[in-house]
């Protein structure tokens, strides 16, 4: 799992000054090279439960996929405006009525290739290169890694299990004294840990940003995946919030590559601009059957008691093959575990597990370099049966 | 058409160091905002003929949208390989030798969100911030924004008809001896002039960036529209070139966004690992549909067979109208007019085309900050009728 891909230099050899760039030299993302291990012993006829990936087990609602097959049958697949498509725009906005009660007009949203279109286009939007943004560790890699390939400076505070792994206004205060920041990444319902942020919570590090004059953004990619409470969205308590969203998990539709962005009227047209030129258009398939998602709210809450029974499941038995030591999952599908009783070296740990039980689960290096290591990551966007089953093998493996 | 674009600052309002970062302030595509016009008056129950974006009036090839249909039907729509779907890389890699008798492992193709997450990606893979890279005026502007966006310095170069708009060894090497340069891209058939670089040019612009030690990226998304001879590919002068691709133009996909890269081995781990931060995967539809492309050769030819008569509608009747200053078009589906007998303002000029006779038409600014202002572009990637209706009104219009 680690990078280890040999490349002989056949090519490249009468050029010794070739050499990828420096900002090149991003950490690869382990969850996404254990997947590679674990499909590949698969494909050498192993056993494997996939409790690595951040990916629901379900396919995009029916709504979705025959707006999809309708669309393909009208014609041409063309590009669309680089905002998005104005309907989809629209939807959207409407959404934040509905769901939080937040008047947003669709000017303002910006859909996006994945989140991951969103995070490009905003950070080159907001932010210049040498500036200084907080993320949280534990957090999302990707937020890291693209950062620093954009040159930005990602500073990552770590949080801990006490506050429930959340940034806080203090925290900001003080790493902006040391040196000054120019905006803090933010997400709730977090990854890997589960954890939501309370209202006063949020509101409290949207008053850190608007005094300190900092870009707040919210990315709010696990809204909907709640289990106790819903989430509020950061646009409650800072109209000026930057909130990235996507369609790829509550509305199951990973591989389809579309997301949004709410932004402040300021930010639009250079967005746009950036748009234009750096992706041209989101893919318009994709846009078709996002607009859909809104109307397949029965078949999205069904996978999602599916969730809440597999985290019901985690919570209850995780602790009685002896791995108790985590946060109850407020909302996503991810328990962050901590192994420390067992290991210092979460990454062997991992693939050892793999190896001896088929198991695959994501190493806590991915999310926090520093501490990590006694940490692993199970997602349970699967089935109930791969959480029942995955509980019995580690509970083999852990006393064996 | 200019960035007018007004936006009130109701948000933003109580954070007066909040603006844009200076990096975002990249120009519009005017291409892009002469399409929304255009599409403004056509609301507006006006007749619009569309000669101004670089997109297939076809949709995409029967066989394409069957499989995309068949991989909805089957069922989750989910995640792929950073790099690219394994059969699709290798189908890629087949095209090479099928194609042009160049034998490229599957492992050095990259498929990418469009040529433009191709850019991106291989952009960050090669190029640090403050790295010159050598493109030509007139040339596509997306280059320009996306390196500037990306920290990177876009050394113009201007070419001129007399040469067939192509950049030459000899004009790297007088660039790199002013200031170093890190690399040079080029594009042949280019847009916006459809001019193609011989042979001898692809094979003298590869031993520049051989003997320099720069980096060769060959930007080939117009090949297989070509209407003298078929374009030779830049691997076959130099094997460390980057080549970008794309589904857009002679495939028809322009909407599905999917392209690809071939890279040097050196490269391929770096934009694995920048992939999966910045991109996650390309959509998964559009990687199969992607490789049924490649069994729709009579169909697509059949379109292509509808660009030559355009052209020749094209290159016979504009000079008949007193627009006789343009390069015949080797490839691509774009005619680069030289209109300084009429204007030396070609966005006034398209503006007025456009409102006095409804045919929309791209400024040179877009190609050519410099000289573009006697310039414009008239694609031909619609219908006949279309061409022979914007003849007619554009010599009503230069006649009046």
């Amino acid at each position: 799992m680690a990078d280890t891909a040999k490349h002989t230099l056949s090519t490249g050899a009468r050029r010794p000054a070739l050499r990828p760039a420096a900002r090149s030299a991003v950490e690869p993302f382990l969850a996404m090279d254990v997947l590679s291990a674990a499909n590949a012993k698969e494909a050498g006829g192993g056993s494997v439960l996939h409790m690595e990936v951040g990916q629901p087990g379900a396919p995009a609602p029916r709504a979705v996929t025959e707006a999809a097959a309708a669309a393909l049958a009208r014609g041409r697949i063309g590009y669309t405006e680089a905002l998005g498509l104005p309907s989809l725009r629209e939807r959207i906005a409407r959404h934040y009525r509905d769901a939080y009660g937040v008047s947003v007009p669709a000017e303002r949203i910006v859909v996006t290739t994945g989140s991951s279109g969103g995070f490009i286009l905003s950070f080159l939007a907001m932010f210049d290169a040498g500036d200084r943004v907080a993320i949280s560790a534990p957090g999302y890699p990707a937020y890291r890694n693209t950062l620093k390939a954009l040159g930005i400076e990602p500073v990552e505070i770590e949080t801990s299990a006490a506050t429930g792994w959340s940034l806080t206004g203090e925290a900001i205060r003080a790493a902006h004294a040391q040196k000054p920041l120019r905006g803090v990444l933010a997400m709730s319902p977090a990854n890997p840990s589960g954890t939501m942020m309370s209202q006063a919570g949020l509101a409290d590090l949207g008053r850190a940003c608007e005094e300190l004059g900092l870009w707040f953004v919210s990315d709010e990619i696990y809204h909907g995946l709640t289990y106790e409470r819903p989430a509020e969205t950061a646009l409650s308590v800072d109209p000026d919030a930057v909130v990235i969203n996507s369609f790829s998990k509550y509305y199951c539709m990973t591989g389809w590559r579309v997301g949004w962005m709410v932004v402040p009227e300021v930010l639009v047209r250079p967005i746009e601009r950036l748009a234009q030129s750096l992706f041209i258009s989101v893919p318009y398939l994709s846009q078709i059957a996002a607009e859909a998602a809104f109307s397949a709210t029965d078949e999205l809450e069904a996978v999602k008691a599916g969730y809440a029974r597999n985290r019901a499941l985690l919570l209850q038995d995780l602790p009685r093959i002896g791995l108790p030591d985590f946060l109850p999952v407020d909302g996503a599908f991810y328990v962050y575990v901590d192994v420390g009783r067992y290991t210092n070296d979460s990454m062997a740990f991992c693939r050892r597990i793999l190896d001896e039980t088929g198991v695959a689960v994501t190493p806590g290096l991915d999310f926090d370099p520093a501490r990590g290591s006694r940490y692993m990551r199970l997602s349970f966007a699967g089935t109930e049966e791969t959480c029942r089953e995955a509980v019995k093998r580690l509970g083999g493996f852990l006393k064996g």
